[in-house]
């Protein structure tokens, strides 16, 4: 059975983009791919995780799948995460949300970062178990339509909240660009801090120096703590947010020297 | 009066390598200059300021100037900082500051950092003040070979030791690469942490993570000190010797955002 159906494709500037649904235990996942146009082999493909509050077509997202499709050749996929994009069911809760995020993000540093009450708790560990179970099921997807495909995963904030646990037990992804998270005072966060010791691939951790949600020893104690005898973090001044346009040039760079081309 | 007299010329693979001798208050300074074969107009260049212990033409600072000539078609120059290379006028005393500095290495991180004696603490000062001297005399005298040059700074260590308040002080440097260094615990470091406060170019500093001769704290607060508002800190795991090879990507991406191309 194909658990993987293309529901409309378009093409803009030599980019393939295809909307699909992902079959995942009962449930359709909306999701994204992107392709070089007249793509023809399977090639390198990142799956790019999105942030709290965000979907699988923001502007951070479809600009990182455009850039690895033009400047690598390689292929791109994200998913609309458990709660998020076209899966959310209470757009009022969903506002409110996004209402006590921002407030958040305008109370500044040092403001004690991300406190969560007991239902956002337990959903913050539900929606990373699911968002784990998806992205797997994703790479099944993909691996039957043809052998020869290797991973990267990007995903920053939630996109390494559900990433780094997925990507520390997933020997198909083989590099992983993580960051603006870090260790302790979140719901789940021994089996997090498990998973980042566990991790051996390559790993280029992003922190913001000013970052409102996560505390600067936090930060570092998450580099301090993943496994991988590679890793590296850029820190760079700024909030939550604000993670500087030049790093996508760094993140091309490493998934290039990992992956390597596109086809091979 | 032509202060920088050039002594010899070779051609290696694309890229010539003059030695040259620049004159600093009444002192012969030895230098190296890389440019591309053929090159005409005056082009961006990288001023390469060697470590502790080493000289003009180690390795590592050998393997940046050629691939800043090559990949960039940048020139780059280097001089024997005070007291090294051809500079060493007392070869026992050098060889017992090396063996001092291994000892610090082999000692592992967390063993305390750098300790100076008063002799040693003087020299330090010392070195820092000639060294600042020798590089705007450089500069004057690039300067004075044609006009539209453009300059970066890539020095790690003692080359930050002395590069850092150098081009604090020194507009015409437009971008620096630094690292390998703190605040705090050593000579000068009044002096050295108010230059960094002053700094307002771009800022790429490499950290090493289990560096032996510069803790974590302080390493990190000399990136918070650093005054530009876009600076970067890599950090990689392992100690003072082992920075990555990949950063030297880091290192050309970051001068080619800066600088641009070689002539313009």
């Amino acid at each position: 059975m194909d658990t993987m159906e293309i529901l409309s494709e378009k093409v803009e500037q030599g980019v393939v983009e295809q909307r699909f649904d992902l079959q995942v235990e009962g449930e359709s996942v909306p999701g994204l791919r992107w392709d070089p146009e007249n793509a023809g082999a399977p090639r390198r493909t990142i799956l790019i995780g999105h942030g709290g509050t965000q979907h699988k077509r923001v502007p951070n997202v479809l600009g990182l799948a455009r850039r690895f499709v033009r400047h690598l050749g390689y292929s791109a996929v994200a998913l609309d995460a458990p709660g998020h994009g076209e899966r959310v069911t209470d757009p009022d809760r969903a506002a409110r949300r996004r209402r006590a995020i921002q407030a958040r993000l305008a109370a500044g540093p040092g403001a004690g970062g991300v406190a969560f009450g007991p239902e956002e708790a337990r959903e913050w560990v539900e929606r990373t178990a699911k968002g784990m179970a998806e992205w797997r099921a994703l790479l099944d997807a993909l691996d039957a339509q043809g052998a020869g495909q290797r991973y990267g995963y990007w995903g920053v904030s939630m996109g390494t909240a559900i990433g780094l646990p997925f990507v520390a037990s997933e020997p198909r992804v083989q590099a992983a660009v993580l960051g603006l998270a870090g260790l302790g005072n979140r719901p789940g966060s021994d089996r997090f801090e498990h998973a980042a010791r566990a991790l051996t691939i390559p790993v280029l951790l992003v922190l913001q120096w000013n970052d409102e949600l996560v505390g600067q020893a936090s930060g570092l104690a998450l580099f301090d703590a993943i496994g991988s005898s590679e890793k590296t973090a850029h820190v760079n001044p700024g909030g939550h947010v604000e993670i500087p346009l030049f790093e996508r040039d760094a993140y091309e760079a490493f998934f290039l020297r990992h992956l390597g081309p596109a086809t091979s």
